[in-house]
């Protein structure tokens, strides 16, 4: 599984992390359940928040929607609140209801007080459409395919068609699940910001390594066999940002918000069909699901004066995840179509 | 079943539709799927918007978030678009999952080129926790409770304890589903306006019916037996508007979030546990899923000059489909708590 | 000049502070010019945050518009930033201008360094529309009445017609400046609420002081001389809030955003013509505007368990200062019209 | 006066206007005043946006905040009624009130109803600031400049250091006014979309012409006599977006935010301290400020399924607009600074 950087291609001027990943962020476990089944080409990925238990330990968090044509759970509270209290999943966009109830079941299973001697839980989930790799109508995902992903999770994850990333599509090539991270220094304390992509958008013809405009080459090479960069833009983008620096939820939110310039460099245009989400948290503050006896929390924010820091390590970051997803995956041949992976044209 | 009309209380001086429901605004109908089985008192209320392919002929819409404590799904296209392609569905918290998924497999059904040959369906779901009555834990609704929902929809409802609203509770006294309407007149045309909530908020001390604080009376008869008034509020409502006048999205939403006029004026103080939703849409013009050969729509709107009539009929039809919903159920022993009608105290 | 206790009305339950106006929490302070000068009946009002350099001492704020029909300058990066840096001034509609120059004009003297060394400041200005009792065109509002405002600023300062309330008019009486407080219990630490409104909104007819509908019998009684009841609102309502209780960004913008249950509760429709405006900010945290050696900020914020009592404090005391407004102007004849005080009514 | 065109450079692929200017949208028209007086190095631009009077025949409009950091005025009463009424006006950030004062008063000139007879005008004024070429503590913008800069408006305006571009700084070069436009054709009808920028933010290191970064050679080159890349960003930039299609409000809110895709493409990272502001207009409708006898409009709009070519056009105008901006200025020694033109290293 070959990353971007394996390519010779470094985004940007930002140190990376140790594994170039999400799970830099200490206590970040992704997981993923991959169905390979002739026509179902799907799956679900998770992504733990922290190693504790995330409805007790809440954590500090902020979504931003860029484009909001996209079937997404659990944003509203998350942004009422300005917290997440559940692991975030990612699945087919016909298949959230499914996994939102596996995730609402795997919940109730671990806390049992939940909607008996306290309120209701959030659950989070993010979605894309693969309806072209995958026979997405038959919603083929179940309950045990949401429990496996969490007991998948680990430091350690696959990039690329796994996962929720199984069947999906990204500029005309095979897309799927992408990560990246990068270490930022404030006054001699060292931070890391990891983001995670299920990149499933834009047009061939527009894809764009670092300036370089190789989607374009791409087009005119792949042109008699397969030409779908003509095609109404049916995708979308779920991003996913943790960070262990103390940010408040509104900083968070702006950190974010900057999953766009990270979309934007690899070509796009943010067209009207695409779900472009991005969802952000942060370890540093662990808040009790309950109060009692806690005096207002001592926490601690970063001064804005540092957070371009964070604004251009989430652009990076960004970007290169997306590239990653494109790069790690193999070619496949799924239910309606074959989609080369951009390994075979770098 | 009474309503609070029935008890000379008149809601606002705005008059009212033939049947003071939202099934005044032509084309709208309703189904309940209620279950009543020992501990489990919960249920399905599918909003049908017109009478025809909701996915082919899309609606104007928007959503308004009062306090997002909850857990809908569907706002985000809602209002990123300013349509609506689905039923609106109601049910429990820990069944948004599973009513999400049963609704996706019927608009599949009806629709074999949804995630075929045409992008996918955003389909509405709205929640309220009902756990004090409901053994909410069990998730006990399935794609048969949502097709049957939709299966019983009909111009004629019933509100109250049915569907959604079986085990809900607002102002301590049992709650559920309640509707009105209001007819306004411009220009020698007549509109109407129609809202259908589902109630599950406030602190019984704090009901008030038209200036008049019932809730502390109420709260000092029934002391002694069910002490309820104090603890944390874990309700929410929501609620969903229809008109049949050509609002513009932007116009729906800024009606929609007059509910909140309604809401406070029963007594509320919007209180952070509840997740008080909006969701409005405009039968007026039917959106062609499809562009081919449309020139751009020729489509009418009100001018703002006139919109205070509507502000205020969905202030009024709010509040009246509050105390609606609480005349209207009669009490009910569930698997917590024995809640009272409020009918018996007026 | 009369409050609204003064007359044996009590809003709420919640203990009020030792002044009952916003100036209980401590470092508040609030200065009026007025202008009272045949048809010209304006003014400016400021609220100075704290007592120190607030440009190098930001605090904690957010804002929440009810209803955009308005002016208001400065609260965009309020939002973005969650923060204050500048008094806040209100005025009338047309002088928005004028009072954010000389605004920006006071802080550049205070503070050298703006625009020269250190980036640009952000003046935030409210507003109301006074052109019934003020000839409003003439825009007579000066640099040197905004200096006099700052220069007048004190713990004790007037309610009713003075500085920027001047020339308002509420529910078809007299409007203007009034004011609340509330003092909240948590874990034995007391924590204050004030509240500060322009009032200048509501028709006659709809005036309701705690469920009495006392407007519509002062309808009835001045329907020969003054019938202003049935005329397009043209009026708005801007609440300011301050606290010294430890929230967040996100904390203050949902206490803030309470203070349409006041508004509601004292009989509006919350009408399209109106800009319906609140201004929140949290006097506990002092943010420095040079970041230089300090580690991130260790601050405090209350559990969202306790925010309730915020909420309601916030409804009870802008509904109360509503009230005061009205109560504690005496009858003007100004441009216009004469508007008659409420308390000739009560 | 070059344009990035006159260096070989073209941005996309969609077709440009006659003028490759804003005012080829019909109707719009650009007017400066320009202040060139040692260390005093500013302006003010107008634009109008159709020939008649705006506020008697209003325009559906939107604003997009990218980042907040800005002080512009008017936004608020756009985004809630879906309209502009004025002129929108261009200056330095410690002219907004100045400039806003003079533009109340040119409305009431033109509008003799306004604040007698109807209620007040909302005018919008954006800002960046020019503190290194200009000495803007000094606040010189005058009511006769704003009043100049409408009566110099016409279809055929001057980019690059005029009006309020006089003293902008864009990538560490001389930044200002720039424009441009696109056409696109839908169902065999013609449309222009077109922007202007007042382009005032970016670091020179990372300036990118169509995927070259030129920004690093030129700041490898000026390093020895201007080493001003690194400095703390204090830039911004507005967009004004016009076109001549049938817009919703909600479609030019989502059109106008695809300035962040021209921005990003030429390098920036969107950055804290800049106010990234958009506001979009189309001229299709005139609605009238008086409804009498009107009954609900019949007006049109554009089927989502063709947004998408907007998206584009407002993407490559967007970025277009900037090149123009630093390529059209000559190199300017003010206050504190000499800015080179971006023509010199091309």
């Amino acid at each position: 599984m070959k990353k971007i950087r394996d390519f010779g291609v470094n985004i940007g001027n930002i140190e990376i992390g140790e594994r170039n990943q999400i799970s830099d962020v200490d206590g970040v476990m992704v997981g993923h359940t991959t169905i390979d089944n002739a026509d179902i080409q799907t799956g679900v990925t998770a992504i733990l928040p922290h190693t504790g238990n995330i409805f007790k330990k809440k954590l500090r968090a902020a979504s931003h929607v860029i484009n909001g044509f996209g079937k997404s759970a659990g944003l509203i509270q998350i942004d009422e609140l300005g917290q997440i209290e559940s692991p975030i999943f990612l699945t087919n966009t016909l298949s959230v209801g499914a996994v939102l109830d596996a995730g609402v079941s795997y919940m109730l299973d671990e806390n049992p007080e939940i909607c008996d001697s306290t309120p209701s839980v959030n659950v989070v989930v993010g979605e894309c459409n693969d309806m072209i790799l995958n026979n997405i109508r038959v919603q083929s995902i179940t309950k045990e395919h949401v429990y496996t992903a969490i007991n998948n999770s680990s430091v350690n994850f696959e990039q690329g068609a796994y996962g929720a990333g199984r069947g999906m599509k990204c500029y005309g090539l095979k897309g799927g699940i992408g990560s990246s991270s990068r270490v930022i220094e404030i006054d001699s304390e060292f931070y890391t910001l990891g983001t995670l992509v299920l990149a499933n958008f834009g047009r061939m013809k527009e894809l764009t390594i670092d300036g370089r405009k190789i989607g374009l080459e791409i087009y005119k090479k792949l042109k008699q066999t397969n030409d779908n960069g003509n095609e109404r833009e049916k995708g979308s983008i779920v991003v996913i940002m943790a960070t262990d620096a103390p940010l408040s939820h509104n900083q968070i939110r702006r950190v974010a918000s900057r999953a766009s310039v990270g979309i934007v460099r690899t070509g796009s245009f943010l067209e009207n069909g695409s779900g472009d989400i991005c969802i952000g948290f942060s370890t540093y503050h662990k808040i009790p699901h309950d109060k009692r006896n806690i005096k207002p929390y001592r926490h601690e924010e970063i001064h804005d004066d540092d957070i371009d820091l964070f604004f251009r390590a989430m652009g990076e970051s960004t970007e290169e995840s997306i590239l990653n997803a494109l790069c790690s995956s193999q070619s496949l041949k799924g239910y309606k179509a074959t989609l080369y992976s951009l390994s075979e044209f770098l």
